[in-house]
């Protein structure tokens, strides 16, 4: 036995602290050390005990945190990994449906899926874990130790433009010239995921606009200026933004109130994500009217959660892009870095933070 | 020039006559006589204004109603139609968007297309009138000359499966045995859309139900038993008619309280058609929870509207095969036949009614 | 132990016999005894010993034919099924790759699945046996009790479109009215198979038109007239036939020289789909000329075998239709009923055969 | 009326010279001059005479060579472009088609689409063009003065690789992680087109291996092993390298041959597809057994030429990323740069060429 340190919770109870665990270590595949773990919304939510969802793995009476890493392989007794390799560990770990079956658990049908610091599987704030390497995604770029930490919170990201892309094959979307050149994407929310739903959008050559209903603090407005992304505070802002219509629309910030508002403004054929999740968010209203709007403009609105191990692939396929191309500039987004002791984190949203991690040495 | 009895409008503020009027009918491709036109909701929200983007056509001072037909060509000048053919004639027709471009009008990015009897071009609630080959559909079963007038209705129902089909691609939708057997379809409403979702959905092996609010007369119930559909009737029944859940939500009420109270039971990866429109329908909550549970699910709601020349042929491929194994117990759909002159028929649903039609000597 | 006849070879060295065997019926399921079971180029090829892949069930020398058939439930310990019903088995069962996961045998990844009655698993062709109701496919309409032993081999024709469905979608395949209205299929051959992808190529708005390098006797013209489908023997008939050229080319015949010699004729992004298959077909010369037509045409050739048990399903909806409209029309294609102990139907093709079967009483 | 120096052939009797010519260069809405152009076997093929299908523009005896290019906007007319900005015009020219009109004359049905500088339309060595702001695509990375000019040959791979996305949709192609680790990705020749499949193929997580049936130069593995790629000279190494079979084939060298020679090795589901033309190959033979093996196991064969405006706006991002992390070593991939006067690299591939180009002051 081994003793290791870990930031536990008692889901969905809540709470938050640092212990020191006995844990087994000499039996494993691949055995871990995080570099660094983010903090998100949904650590948070478990901390607060507002995600009533979350469990503790079967035997526990605590669950350690933690979903957003890139780790250091510390050993390997399989030949795909080996010391010193930089790897995402996967969250989501299959069931038996149908979808889990074929790697898909990010489309689990029946909720049997477990996720690791979520729901009944420790995540990876520990100082060292075991991991099957079917779980494990290789950073070929050892350049991302740091920015790295973004290909989970990415890779959500990149299951949702899958999912447009499948569902706005039901008409042409594209333009007359086949691209979306001057398709306008308006994602709501400034926070890390709406960060990346932004970069993405731009990527994919969309207008992108980012867009919440407060201003951003000079910091936050330098960082997403230095990466040449666009912000309006549409409290203030003149309805002019949004003349040309809305051709994707991509929520993180979960409030009915807010998306029907913009949904409002989506063109034909247009679509909308669903990401973010503010389960005590207050009601919308929801009229006939714009039950009216969406059939008669052929809309399609899409819940997405998670994703499937080619988007982590994907995601570090475009992080080592937009690192060679912008180095401190994206590692700026990495707002501030934690030790494991300092478990404020969890429980309010610091201060100009975009993205909050856990440094491990 | 001839004279034609033909049902009048003005768009968009309403009213209904019958007026004779003088029309050109020397110049055609294909010359047309209604056989029995459909009377449905649109048309009355046209009558009682309360469609507003309802229009006449350029230089005229009325509409003339009617997009549901069956008719019967009376002379072509082209050779692929023969006088004595059975037809339906499309609904929209194209602008130069790039949806129209390709024949799918139904899809119009722009709203530049027409609609006959709704926007901007005469419907077909007229003695006789001059259509275009590329926009008749012949049904060749003659046998269909009453129900063919359900084609028009029908096609919806078929570009709403091919808008499921395409959306529910985006994760394994069928179970392990590769069909949809044990697959719940609920659909809102019992009119004649809702009928034929209905029987649609049961076609492709879902477990097909009909739900309202209210009971249904004996007449309906027979009608819809004769045929072997369910019907249940939520105000009243136990929750347990819904336990297993619903994977594929039709809605044809327009009514957000009521879709919302059914979303709120959709499976994972389950799939909501909005197809009904009631402008007038009162706002529904919908909350932060909503949101979540959608996203949580992977949940896809579409809104559609209209269909394409395809789902025309389709239609009447479909009719044929219930009209074969149904025979009178399909026609009972049609639940009462009047002169073109009993325009009350517009003011207000009839009785028992599930299609009312005007039938054209 | 209770004795059955049953029609047996020993695969993959051939041969064919009826033998009375002890079996073990007081343990299932499903319960099952074959009316009709059909007879096809398979099972002549097992019989003659040129399909090597055949093989017998793990512990027998022997296998028990048969994979075409409509049984009749003797008894069922489920409640999906009871005595009396129609049911037609599903010939592959899965093994553990990804596709057999989800219920799609048909594109099995690696080889390891089994078929019914030709690959390590015995066949219908016995007085009873028992099956898992997961792989019976009711047939509603009892009427179906002759051309039911249809579904199997329509099955596979409703998998190959959905194969054309899926690959057709690279481009625009339809025409400018959104129909596949005058698109042109030809069908390469005039046996069962043939007579089924050309009967639903006619059901799906196609002109449909069935090939062969020799004449038709007047008994199988009489039944492919009734039914109004279309032959060329091409031998004979000029090249003016195909001057539209050809949208989507299926292949019965598995003759490399025929498929080449049509496949110069196909279309701008034309499909070509290859079910036939005759292991001694000499070969064809194809040069790089024909490659570039393909290259520059955007032509796709798909290869397909067998279907999964929701292309059974569909097969029994549109042989309900037909049967309907078509009656002893469409029962004329069983050409030929034999009893079990007439094996020599097994090793030449009847004299106007389209398809011979065995009647088990 | 300007001089300006161009290269030029007389389509299709071949032949190519460089000749001043006085052209109207007053009245444009984009004013291009290329920096590079580059020489590739379509080129070849047209001056040598065997590109049958090559013509002049309407009007003229003469055709101006070279599709493949970077420009420079020397002055803009309209707001999109401005002096300096580099770009890449498109290739193909739309006609009327059903995919013509939406921007994928790529996918012309019918064949009366343009191509600059091979069918009907002039090309780009030319010192100064006129060109419609529809058809040009921005390079955003000035970076890509050079390596900007494989933009035209990766766009192809991208429209590939859509291809392959599409008909591979027929199954489960991924595999039980969902992703395509360990799928093997053979790519027949090893000329500039099978390189850029091969890059491409990587940085799908495909494992890439270049084929060629005869070693390559010193000079040329150098520049491949720089990036990491992996060539096999299948003339003389083991068939173990292909013991784990192709999951897709990619062919650039028009061979019936060759292609045949590793069809039979491709697994279940696999997908091949055809990009190179070889107009002179000598037939390959193909039997009865080679269509058995395509059956059986699922197989997808897909021609794919040119590519549309979307596909030149993702190779430029590629081209972005490749350069951004190979900087010279991807520069190298341009072997030789000529000036517009030598007209001789048209007429033979130069010596360890990759890719060579012309140099426009």
């Amino acid at each position: 036995m081994t003793k290791i340190k870990a930031v536990i919770t008692n889901a969905p109870d809540g709470g938050v602290s640092v212990k020191t665990i006995d844990a087994e270590r000499s039996n494993y595949k691949v055995l871990l050390s995080p570099i660094y773990t983010g903090v998100c919304g949904t650590d948070r939510g478990i901390v607060s005990s507002s995600l009533k969802f979350a469990y503790n793995p079967e035997g526990y009476d605590y669950l350690i945190l933690g979903h957003e890493s890139i780790c250091e392989v510390l050993d390997s007794k399989v030949p795909e990994f080996k010391a010193g390799d930089l790897v995402v560990p996967v969250v989501r770990r299959p069931g038996d449906c149908v979808n889990c079956r074929i790697g898909r658990q990010d489309n689990c049908s029946d909720g049997k899926k477990h996720e690791a610091g979520i729901t009944g599987m420790h995540g990876f704030m520990q100082q060292t874990f075991a991991d099957d390497p079917e779980f494990l995604v290789k950073v070929e770029d050892k350049s991302l130790k740091e920015v790295g930490v973004l290909t989970e919170p990415l890779k959500n990201v990149l299951k949702a433009f899958e999912v447009f892309d499948t569902v706005s094959k039901r008409a042409v979307f594209h333009g007359k010239d086949s691209t979306v050149l001057g398709k306008n994407v308006v994602v709501i929310g400034t926070g890390c995921e709406a960060f990346l739903y932004t970069m993405m959008s731009r990527e994919l050559s969309f207008n992108a606009l980012m867009v919440n209903r407060h201003p951003l603090s000079e910091k936050i407005m330098k960082i997403f200026g230095d990466l040449g992304l666009r912000f309006v505070n549409y409290a203030e802002e003149p309805e002019s933004q949004f003349s040309a219509g809305i051709d994707l629309l991509i929520d993180t910030s979960g409030d009915p109130t807010t998306v029907f508002n913009f949904l409002r403004k989506v063109n034909y054929n247009g679509v909308v994500i669903l990401f973010g999740t503010n389960g005590k968010a207050p009601p919308g209203a929801f009229t006939g009217a714009d039950i009216d709007y969406i059939v008669e403009r052929n809309i399609t609105i899409a819940g997405t959660v998670d994703a499937a191990k080619k988007h982590y692939i994907q995601a570090t396929e475009y992080l080592t892009k937009w690192h060679a191309l912008y180095g401190e500039k994206l590692e700026n987004v990495i707002t501030e870095k934690f030790p494991p002791e300092n478990t404020a984190i969890f429980t309010s949203r610091q201060k100009d933070e975009i993205k909050s991690v856990i440094e491990w040495k």
